[in-house]
């Protein structure tokens, strides 16, 4: 939470409030939860806040009404304004009037931001139909390797190790005998453990891909371009070329797995500027204070930046 | 059905007897009622069958218990032997003692047989950790490419057109306004469609892009290719080089995508014996007869083959 003039009182993180992925109930008491331990640390009562700006992904079009109930039951004040998370992730990288935001977190999406708006957007399609990009799919092409390499069917690479350490699979099974289908242990264990759990949460071996490209494996190597040439591709959808603008990098995978983001940069125009944000609550302050009557110039936005830094 | 010295005297096909797609019931069903109306048509009195053999996707350790019931209660007699589909495919297309099998349908496996059993096996690992070169991966990747046009990520191809049709979104949408996330309307509706369905039913698309590829749309020949050098990758795996044998195809995909196996054949070493069979009902007729007692020579095999080919 911030002041009028930009000074951070307050910062909390909590559960996921994205929708689609947890359900409404759980994203709406994940938010209050948020908001609530965010105003307590301030020491600000709950009912001050003048302004909530929430930002979500594809908020388009959704009220505010399914957020109203948890908020008033926790006794919380303020408006609530509904903002898309990807342009609060801009807003923390730029306050530029024309840009660009790219997410590759568990999806992987790009905007063309004006006025702080989205005018025009690319992929954000899900796991099954794009997230070119994404953490899931440089998982799941993390995951396919190693099953590859474990059937023989494969190369060699470092991502296997760490796949099976990710997913659990305890090195010992390798020792044992294959079974009656005639698959190593280690693969009918890896078998069983994706089946069972929804394909999603496959984008946390991301990292495993990440780590490997960083200790020099090819098959790592090869997955982390094909993924910067997604994202590079998705961009260039939305990319005006009359309004080039700075490029804002945002979600879990470009701002932790830095081989991601210097792969799209070498897969980018000369002369592109991008930016790494580590999320979107700069941008989302910002917004909070538009709404409130309070428009953020660049010394309230590095104001924001400087205190929020220290609150983190 | 067929008699003991190889004469086919009923044929029959009914809905899918794969476990793991329908369920053990379902499954249960559709193989009894084949049975029931194979010796309906051939006049042949319920009781009279000395054995059954039933050939199926990862059948090793499953016992005929399931079956029985359904079996029991619509009168059909003799023994149940259950064996691997792949096995009955690998019988419809040679009887060499060493040799291959390929088989591309929703799935995609491969297999060394020897002495009429699986000896080594790859892939087979299911929609998302393997199948490489299935129809659902050829399906798949014909939907994210129509969805990568339709984004505005990926180059105009034949397969959006065929993708859209298959998948029974009308034209017309196009012509509609983007909708309130900026997206075309036509990739609105395959969003919604593809997310409505089990993913595994994508494998339906694969067709299409056959079609395309036949048409000389080089993005469906890239998909293609890739699927046809992920088989040849599988069955790399299991090809003993010492013991080379005919290599038998099979499945909707190897069957009816001509351009599939066309590929697949490029890609493997000079001078591979390849036969592709429709299906294995030659196969699962040897395996029945070998179960009751008369050995399969090639004079049997040759009457089994000219014999069921008048009944299809």
């Amino acid at each position: 939470m911030v002041g009028s003039d930009g000074t951070a009182l307050g910062y909390a993180v909590a559960g996921s409030g994205n929708r689609t992925a947890v359900g409404e109930e759980h994203a709406a008491l994940a938010i209050t939860e948020a908001v609530v331990r965010a105003l307590d640390s301030a020491g600000v009562p709950r009912e001050a806040p003048r302004l909530l700006a929430v930002a979500l992904a594809g908020a388009s079009g959704a009220g505010p009404g399914w957020l109203t109930g948890p908020l008033t039951e926790n006794g919380v004040g303020g408006r609530v304004a509904i903002e898309a998370d990807l342009v609060a992730g801009y807003l923390s990288g730029t306050l530029a009037e024309v840009g660009y935001a790219v997410v590759s977190g568990t999806g992987a999406i790009a905007a063309r931001v004006r006025h702080r708006q989205i005018e025009a957007v690319a992929d954000g399609l899900g796991w099954l139909l794009g997230d070119d990009g994404s953490g899931f799919q440089i998982g799941l092409a993390g995951v396919r390797a190693a099953a590859a390499e474990l059937d023989g069917r494969g190369p060699a690479t470092a991502v296997t190790a760490g796949v099976l350490a990710e997913l659990d699979i305890p090195a010992s099974a390798a020792a044992e005998e294959p079974d009656d289908r005639r698959r190593p242990r280690l693969l009918a264990a890896l078998l069983q453990r994706v089946y069972a759990e929804r394909p999603v949460t496959l984008a946390r071996c991301a990292r495993v891909v990440s780590e490997a490209t960083t200790a020099g494996d090819p098959v790592a190597r090869g997955i982390v371009e094909a993924a910067a040439a997604g994202l590079a591709r998705t961009l260039l959808a939305v990319l005006d070329l009359e309004d080039p603008g700075p490029i804002v990098l945002g979600g879990s995978v470009l701002a932790h797995q830095p081989l991601v983001a210097d792969a799209l940069r070498t897969a980018l125009p000369e002369g592109a500027e991008l930016t790494t944000v580590p999320d979107g609550a700069v941008g989302s302050a910002v917004l909070a204070l538009a709404h409130a009557g309070f428009p953020v110039d660049a010394e309230r936005w590095g104001r924001i930046h400087s205190t929020l830094g220290a609150l983190r």
